[in-house]
């Protein structure tokens, strides 16, 4: 399987060279987690200490609002814990884990949202966000949309606001950005779901 | 619940008033996430700006070998993947993920270690670690040190060596950083388990 059909986004803010580095290193993998799914992997380029620095380099350039507009980066847990803290720390930001539930200690606000088969919860601690807060939301990936929009709900109800939504990967055809509404969002890359 | 009975390890070699302001904003939470349990959590100090600044210098300042005997970071899913990461892209390392059983892609290698009740598997891409390369291994806690050996024998099998052991927390009397052998271990803070 080779990378062609991966599309660039916001890549179009960073350096081509880096953009190719980059699309070079994300794996497709078919069948996985289930037949009939192509699974993007892009934990090789965080394995190479210059695909890590590239890709982090490009996720600050595409930010979908400037650093300023936001205080803290929610990430999702697991694989948006994996660079959202990365860039809070470059960015000087507080970072707030969006957990799975029941793996957050007492007191947490949570929201639950749709599966394709079922339903799933989102937690945060209830002092993770202050009121009036503005907070970027992280994961590697967006597909429906489902989950991000459970996270936005999370920091409204503890009073903070949601600046955008900043992505890794976009999975087209699946309506996931429309679902986010009018938040400015990114993603580095774009591909088939 | 105080946070008097957290004490300062490696943080000694962070100023004193760091060290303070990080052992301050680590709550300790009784009967979570069983009965008995006295739960730390560290995310309070992450949710905050300067906290997660000063929680990653003094990871680094406390980091149990020189940041040129390691070549990459391997943290442990799911809270190894919080500042594990922003340690790697900060000293210009690659990144491995140590994931739970089931969410990597193949080709994976896999480990298994012992529970209270049971068994437990963690994974990496058979691609992640080089022959030769040298990795230290992040975690934000070590209890008996069973998921940290398990990681370790991960690394050994992909042909890389381990460089020491990371952490930010260590729980007393456990006997986890002697379950390590003689590999360089530092943790910032340790507490009663």
């Amino acid at each position: 399987m080779t990378a062609s059909d991966i599309k660039i986004d916001q890549l179009s803010k960073v350096d081509s060279s880096d953009a190719e580095y980059l699309i070079s290193r994300i794996r497709s993998i078919p069948d996985f987690p289930s037949k009939g799914v192509l699974f993007r992997d892009y934990l090789p380029l965080m394995a190479d200490a210059k695909g890590l620095q590239v890709l982090m380099n490009a996720l600050e350039a595409a930010l979908p609002v400037p650093a300023d507009s936001f205080d803290a980066i929610a990430g999702l847990e697991a694989r948006g814990f994996l660079c959202g803290p990365i860039l809070a720390a470059r960015l000087n930001k507080g970072f707030v884990a969006v957990r799975k539930a029941g793996k957050l200690p007492p007191a947490t606000i949570s929201e639950s949202y749709t599966l394709e088969y079922g339903q799933a919860s989102i937690e945060i601690e209830d002092t993770a966000v202050s009121p009036g807060q503005r907070v970027l939301i992280f994961d590697d990936l967006i597909a429906t949309g489902g989950t991000a929009q459970a996270a936005a709900r999370l920091i409204a109800r503890s009073g903070g606001t949601v600046a955008g939504y900043s992505f890794v990967m976009e999975l087209e055809g699946l309506g996931g950005i429309e679902q986010l509404g009018d938040y400015p969002c990114s993603s580095l890359v774009t591909m088939p779901a």
